[in-house]
């Protein structure tokens, strides 16, 4: 299953670059971060906090993770709020080989527990599809090499099709013997 | 044929912003410009000069554009030489309805004529490989409403499998009357 590679693909700890683009104003957010993604338990009591209030019907989930980030925005330098970190649990719940349910504690968008739809492309880019109350994220992941991955987000209004602001971080895995293979 | 839609709907003025990332040196570089993409008629001389030195045989072109950039660098806002201007031709050469070849009269990553390959992921995101003398690049396009497209690119090592840098790019198009649908 596509699901188990891409999750299996992302564990670890990854230095993150991130710019984000506000499109009506015309600026440029670049953020510098640490990301680790690792393996919880299914019967972790965070995973079935978070089935318990998920609708879908016979839902199996599959290899659920945790993300934690710590981030540094170059906005406001001296300003120690501008350093923002925060973790999430995923549970991925597929519906077949390609697509599936992801279930999120906290969402990209809005700090709200989300759901999010993912769907793989032929060439293994995993797409991820979220409806929050004001706002509809469209996330992309790609693997460039064993040790570098790509991530746009676009994010538009759910009224109308205004698009909001997009990003995109290229995230290098954080390996003992550092490399950028 | 998708490729005809996808010049279709990139023809006219666009806003860009976009970020590059140096990955060895953790650098960030912000850059807005104009671009302008605009058809050309497949009897223009330029057009013709790149045919002359293609060796595909029995090479059908169709819908080749123009594409023109004024780009400013935020790295060095003072000096005049960090504005950068360009342009170039492209002349796609489908072999099927969504793979072919395009010749570019100034390639990407390196200031040379350039034959790249292109597909279109089952989405519509258009994907571009081009190998240089140094390097390899691979460019992702896609449109995420009428008038906002994002762009992508990754450069790795033509010898190994290092990545150098990315970008993404945002793109609206520039309206008489100014709007982000």
């Amino acid at each position: 299953m596509q699901l188990e590679s891409f999750v299996a693909r992302s564990l670890g700890r990854w230095r993150s670059m991130r710019s984000g683009h506000s499109l009506a104003f015309q600026q440029f957010e670049d953020v510098r971060s640490s990301v680790l993604i690792e393996s919880i338990e299914p019967q972790d009591p965070l995973v079935l906090n978070l089935l318990k209030d998920c609708t879908i019907r016979d839902a199996k989930p599959i290899h659920p993770f945790r993300m934690e980030w710590n981030a540094e925005s170059d906005w406001e330098p001296d300003d120690p709020s501008a350093i923002t970190a925060g973790s999430c649990i995923l549970v991925p719940i597929p519906t077949d080989n390609r697509k599936g349910i992801l279930l999120r504690s906290v969402g990209y968008a809005e700090a709200e527990q989300a759901v999010s739809n993912y769907t793989f492309l032929e060439d293994d880019t995993f797409i991820l599809s979220t409806q929050y109350g004001q706002s509809i994220a469209e996330e992309r992941i790609w693997f460039v090499s064993e040790n570098v991955r790509c991530r746009s987000s676009v994010l538009r209004t759910s009224a109308g099709s205004g698009i909001l602001q997009t990003s995109f971080a290229s995230e290098i895995r954080r390996l003992d013997s550092f490399s950028y293979q």
